[in-house]
């Protein structure tokens, strides 16, 4: 299990107007308004079926310009060393990012997105509806990301990831 | 890009009371309750450092059971056929689960975790904390959900996505 490889592959890409690592919005929620574009490969198209009645969906992707790994680094929103696993940063050990996207329309195998916080040209992995009730829960704490939070809406970031 | 393949590993596993496919909840929402751990492999203990200050963490993990895919299925929730990336179900193209879980406590590379929905000895891909800043949308719409969504509370997985 230990060393068991997982394999997935591309279902599609991400056009998005973040053409470098620097400046990109650290989370959808400081990227507000910001417009993108799934692609997604032809062969997958019958999956989108009714998916257009979802605002709001879940996209997993590979944070592909992201290369090895910390296990403790400083976030974006923070001056101290996290662990990676309490953070969204990048170089973490599988380098899957999630996002919560606005779905305005979806054309063919082109899904109109909103909120992008995505580099352009992510590989995207995986789309899932969003349902409040399902993904959605009311935490009693959010550890250090409580005194920082708020920057969050204006902060880009830098390059320490790259 | 199209047949770029992407290979991860897994951080851990989860111990849970599902041992088998069949019976499992659909979702953390009608697991209330349900405990088990999260052993992560101990390489990557330091990484969860902090993670102990959220009530709450997002787990990444493969559907280790399912094999193949279908573009349209008919989910748990619903009698009729509908697009796969507009459900939850495991038999997606890239098989990676999404649940949140509360997190009750960490004791060295193990995490106590409440209203656990995975499959026992289910592969860990990544742990992320959650916020509902970042992670949380009030949407407008959720498709087909919308009059099937109460239901989760009591439904679990029948055998078809064995």
């Amino acid at each position: 299990m230990r060393h068991k490889k997982i394999i997935y592959q591309p279902i599609g890409i991400i056009y998005s107007p973040h053409k470098e690592v620097k400046g990109v919005p650290i989370q959808p929620s400081s990227a507000k308004g910001i417009q993108g574009e799934i692609e997604l490969f032809e062969e997958y198209q019958d999956g989108l079926k009714d998916l257009d009645g979802f605002s709001h969906i879940i996209i997993l992707y590979d944070f592909h310009k992201s290369k090895g790994y910390s296990l403790q680094l400083t976030p974006f929103l923070d001056e101290k060393l996290r662990g990676v696993f309490a953070t969204g940063a990048p170089k973490r050990p599988n380098q899957i990012g999630l996002s919560v996207l606005k779905l305005n329309r979806i054309k063919g195998n082109k899904l109109y997105v909103e909120n992008v916080d995505m580099l352009d040209e992510t590989p995207v992995l995986d789309i899932k509806p969003y349902a409040s009730q399902f993904d959605a829960v009311e935490e009693e704490k959010i550890g250090w990301l409580s005194k920082n939070i708020k920057e969050s809406d204006v902060k880009k970031s830098d390059e320490r990831f790259k």
